[in-house]
């Protein structure tokens, strides 16, 4: 146990204090050894309302420093069974989208040859898609965990193919999904028509409405969907709008009626077992975020993902 | 459907542009082909503890950028079916509360002679009063659905008859109210003694604590009232410190252990089918919505009345 | 009852106007004649996360000042039956924790022992070991509810035997509890092992984690809390942490997954009855409080104690 | 000397204690034996743009508690030479502009039968014209030192004639000033055409334009006003929009390119000697103060003035 | 005078109601008949620090609503002899750089064909370029005044040739530019090397540093340049960070150590007679501006802006 | 040159991004091969106002991204003479201000054995007297440049000796200092007599008042302390509520009327060719810095610290 990587102790060094990583851990310069690599994706070049998610992983990394590393409602213990650190963040370009999408894709390639589990904090939600092409290049079409307000399959945005909007669409499209095995979790709000959601339902995705899942533990609902993947490779990607504003407001398309924080953990907490092969938590928008809540709920639901990952293949 | 406004599609103009009008909506001049007019009222002075709802109506707007026209959870679609424009601000007296509640009866007189739905953005709830002689001059005395934190009965404040606590008593001794048709739902908080509450409920007034609705539906309490009403006209009135501070703390006189987002959209969907007549959401302080969540909360609000109001009498 | 010290009615001076006490109440410079203490702690020095709470106790005095005398909901009237004053703050040294922690071990001893009741506002929760020390001295071991999203059990913080961290081992240790009527509600987070509460549940402590409340009504568990206390003297420690951060953002350590405000009122009212012998309310840290809100709650909380609080000995 | 109320000591009392009295004075019950009375106008029903004044006085006592009694830069000592107490706030009528003004007079005539100075901190700026009426009943016209950035002598605003924006042409018209004695300093901003300064430049007011006064020392200019005004009885209108929005930003009404702190200082400590008879410090909106600072400037303008204030006529 | 557009005036209707255009402007649906266009180009894209300016119009316009249309210290009054009128925002591609550079050009082309001088609100830096471009097609080569507090001359950023800060090195490439009658006033901060300013100012540019303008009056300084300028066509682009952060906060690249407003009026006065063809007021951020003044700054700009152009031809 | 440590360049990695050190400098495991160490002192502690200087060096670091290593005013590239590094932070013991204290004195000890120079980021002020006495048992007794509106010569704070208003008398009477070399420059504010500056100018410390600073450039002056010190070590600490608020609103106990921003920047430019030993820049409080601004002066401040400290030895 001791070989792996640890957070430094709130004992050791004030929690003011401190490197600014993911809950102070290392901060890695090389993949090696590693079995999760926590990273930044600073982008918010592809989002079409509110900007600031560029300052998420910043934010997120600020906030974890109150986590430690015991879970004490599960009983996890991440840091003593994988070798976990922060890798940074991916230089993007951020005056120009379709080649930050290209070097985030090329990036990952090399984490996931490097057989590295990849656990990214957007950014906005376009990085999903690069990086969902990358794990298909390497595990094939997997199924996806979705938690977002929205389904994000339109098609294109102000004439844009590749947006914040178009993920889901276009990684049906391109044939990384397996379409049937994809859960969109929390879903609600207004949109274009009915067709929004009638489309990628005959796609094969499953909807969640978050009207359906108020006033609701997610447990049950959780450990269906575990079930009904079973052993296939899963990406989840929560899009911390998925939760209410209440509780989440720091983000760039608030939608009212959403999950709870406590949901969020119940939902995390019933994917333990899954095949996971990497996660994202995206649209953390710090400048609109006065209390700190959004970046804290964030830096939790990272830590809660960290604790369901698969062990090492030894173990 | 296409003769109808619309508001102006994310996909036209990036949402950050456009006019400052509800929904991008666009603004009329004339009354003239409007089943609805969504309306500000821009007002402070009736208030006793915090100011800042003279900006609401603006606020609301700037939120309502963000909101599309079709209803993903309940199908309505109200720009298809309902001529909506946004007719602007009522031309207050700011520095005269009893003149600016005679400008704000006139002005309704003038909205439903001419055969137009008003729907308000208030301003503080003070406005209520001048919108229920004008609404039982045309309509007779009405029922109310009244959610609120308060039961704004008292009979004066600082010896003044028509404040924002005093609204429904004075409609109660008007006689523009069929007492016992008037729900009172979300009450809470303290006060001066039993009688607060005794009296108005002696009236026929029928009480909905909020203690009373904590983590349930209102789904069916909301269908209980709907059936309650029948086919009377029905005035609602929708004050945002209804709900917890939690999810709207941008208001005047807030009040803990208030419903959810998630419980005040139920409750709207609920009342689908009453014979609506008018309605308002008042009480929206942005000076003291740093998150803006409040205002984002009350532009859905009230979209979600669109989509309960009856259609056009030839549908 | 119009013996007994009043609130100031907002219909004889505006809120916004006023002393600034708690609930605009006489500030008494003795304690003579008085039942309930309410009294200020204003310490940050025992916080290792975020600091602020030295301001807590002005701004829970100043959201206070809307709080009316009667509970409509419990129908409650305290100020009817008890003579309650603000006694103003104690005046620590800050700074030198263990010094100040001296100055209210002996200021408790003076309040108890003129046979008054103290109601803390903090302050970090640092404040509550001498305060048992204190009760303990008077009433012997007492129960103690603790509603927290931390233990507060650890051994030491940086070396430092008396922190905020540290407050029940202490009072463990120390005798001043008795520890299998020690309820500590609210648990959550994370730990640095399981022994963080398994230990502490050796003692005798009983857990109740906020993953197994969440979605549900406190009324019941509140209840049979209140058996199993029985006539026992009993000081309640209410940590403002205990709540989810979007009910109260404003405090030094917050963790995801808390009480509602909702629940925080069904918990304490169910306590009515008990014989609390003291209580208090710690870590409101304003200046991470932008909406206003945490304090808003805490005063709300207090009085909601206060509407528990035993009546004097002759009713 | 030790006959006099001294503000609280932070070497007796931690500033973030005590009461909430200015400069936590004694809050005096009584107007006897005071030489000076420090009272708050709360209100901001005569406010056109943003609200928010009647939170002022609130806040401005909440920062004077940082303020010692020693004045280091110009060797002041108030406290040793005048008795001065808070005597709280005078009890308005929120929802009633002209009774408010009625109650404002009311207080000021007994306030200056009693032969006590009033310092008054706002509240909006219609507070000075019942102020001026009492005034000039004690003590006839009176010059009038108006620092602001606007002129206030509109005639009327939507047809009302007592405003925040019309008070010193009502006092012209009614005899209550000296008028070739009366000095604006800090004009700016925009008007409706150029008699909006025209018409009181031909009463005899004085005009000192901010853009006259940029990057200069005010000392000699305020030395040259007060030997204009000699010995006559003086009353200074302070509106905390003059200072420029960077050092003030919390005001209803701000205008660009106004005063700097230091000329702000500047200029009252050049008024020592003049035979000020009354003082006002008015426009601070506290919502609109993330900062704070607009209300530590005002505490600290008030304290200024305090410091010029002519001794008991026995020295 | 009377045919020309006219701000609604405060009196009219309260400054917090009313459209939300510039000063309250009507908004043209056509440029026929127009001398003036106020416009927003509402972009963050091309920042490289914090993002945010695509709400800058919005927050500027929401501002502007408490300006009046005489100008008390200069006595321009614009509106008399101007007509002018907010013709809403350019519709930008929020998601491709180039594309929205492209639309810019294209729709400033239009403009300028119509005979009608653009005022810009942006957005970032990066729109001054395709704004250059279709002036230089107009006008031919002009003369630039440029206050900033960056030169902007990069010869890339990640790659880019076009971003905020390679504008006027690119604008000097493509010989839009008269070199020798660039001025670059406000200059500050760090760099890479000597180089950054060297080259320009070989080119011809004239560098102002902050640092020389301090603690003194821009009025001379300003008269020389606009004798430099004499009656060439000449282009003001007003970047809003050339101000000190304690006067525009709210930008995306502070630079401490910059403008004050009064020297910024003082500037823009001073060019009262210069032949301008066209200015912008660029990268206000409004996240970053939690007073508001930064887009109250940028609002009363514009309005000097417009108090300086040349009047119609005919006059 | 190219041996030396640089910042990573923002044309490397956008400027959100990277390690949140100093200026994204290396951070330093070890002091080898180091001329400068730039250092966080994370600490509250010794505050007797407003706490949050904990997060001071956070937030200077995080707001210090956007420096570029060349100076455009004065020429200086630190980074081309010096080779320096951010060590990171002190482990303080938060709970505790003596042994805080000790374990300052203790690690400069170290620093200095190792001859690198000190740049310290407060953290209160307090952390200067243990700094001083190494610096002295170093160096003997220094001059000593503070920059402060406070002279800091209480004799003692409650009772304690060593906190952030008592640390000049400390130094003083443990012979750290050549008291006639000791220059305090920004004082104001007010004090309990006059015998608070009388004292220490008694001892030879020399007094700059704020009040006669305004509206100067302080060039001049500097220059002439410059001289006046000579070739003696000379320790330099900055309190940045020397600024005025407007420039500088998030510290502890601001006072108005301070310095600006630029005059700080003259000031410290003005002290190029000193014999600097050390120096730090204190009391930044992020939670009272809504706009960033405080951070961002500071971290400036600090960059013009490092441009004028001595070369290498051999250079």
């Amino acid at each position: 146990m001791s070989e792996f990587n640890q957070p430094i102790s709130g004992n050791d060094l004030a929690r003011f204090s401190g490197p600014g990583t993911y809950m102070r851990l290392p901060q890695a310069t090389s993949l090696e050894g590693l079995d999760v690599a926590v990273l930044g994706v600073p982008m918010d070049i592809g989002t079409s309302w509110r900007s600031g998610t560029r300052f998420g992983p910043k934010q997120i990394r600020a906030e974890s420093a109150m986590i430690r590393p015991y879970n004490m409602t599960t009983g996890a213990a991440p840091f003593d069974h994988l070798n976990i650190a922060d890798i940074g963040d991916l230089a993007i370009n951020t005056f120009n989208l379709p080649e930050s999408l290209r070097i985030i894709e090329d990036s990952y390639d090399a984490i996931l040859s490097a057989g590295v589990m990849p656990v990214a904090m957007g950014g906005d939600h376009s990085i999903t898609l690069p990086i969902l092409r990358a794990i298909a290049r390497k595990h094939g079409p997997v199924s996806v965990i979705h938690v977002d307000a929205h389904a994000d399959v339109n098609d294109e945005m102000f004439g844009e193919k590749e947006t914040h909007g178009t993920v889901f669409r276009r990684a049906y499209e391109e044939g990384l999904l397996e379409a049937d095995k994809v859960y969109q979790i929390g879903l609600r709000g207004t949109g274009y028509g009915p067709d929004d959601f009638k489309e990628p339902q005959g796609w094969g995705f499953q909807h969640f409405p978050a009207s359906e899942l108020w006033n609701r533990s997610l447990h049950n609902m959780g450990a269906e969907i575990r079930r009904d993947i079973g052993a296939r490779p899963v990406y989840i990607s929560y899009d911390i709008d998925s939760l209410d504003p209440a509780f989440a407001p720091g983000t760039g398309t608030p939608e009212i009626g959403g999950l709870t924080s406590m949901q969020a953990l119940e939902l995390i907490r019933a994917f333990k077992g899954l095949n996971v092969v990497g996660c994202d938590l995206v649209e953390v928008s710090p400048p609109y975020d006065p209390s700190g809540n959004t970046a804290l709920v964030a830096a939790n639901l990272i830590y809660e993902l960290l604790c369901i990952l698969p062990g090492r293949s030894s173990e």
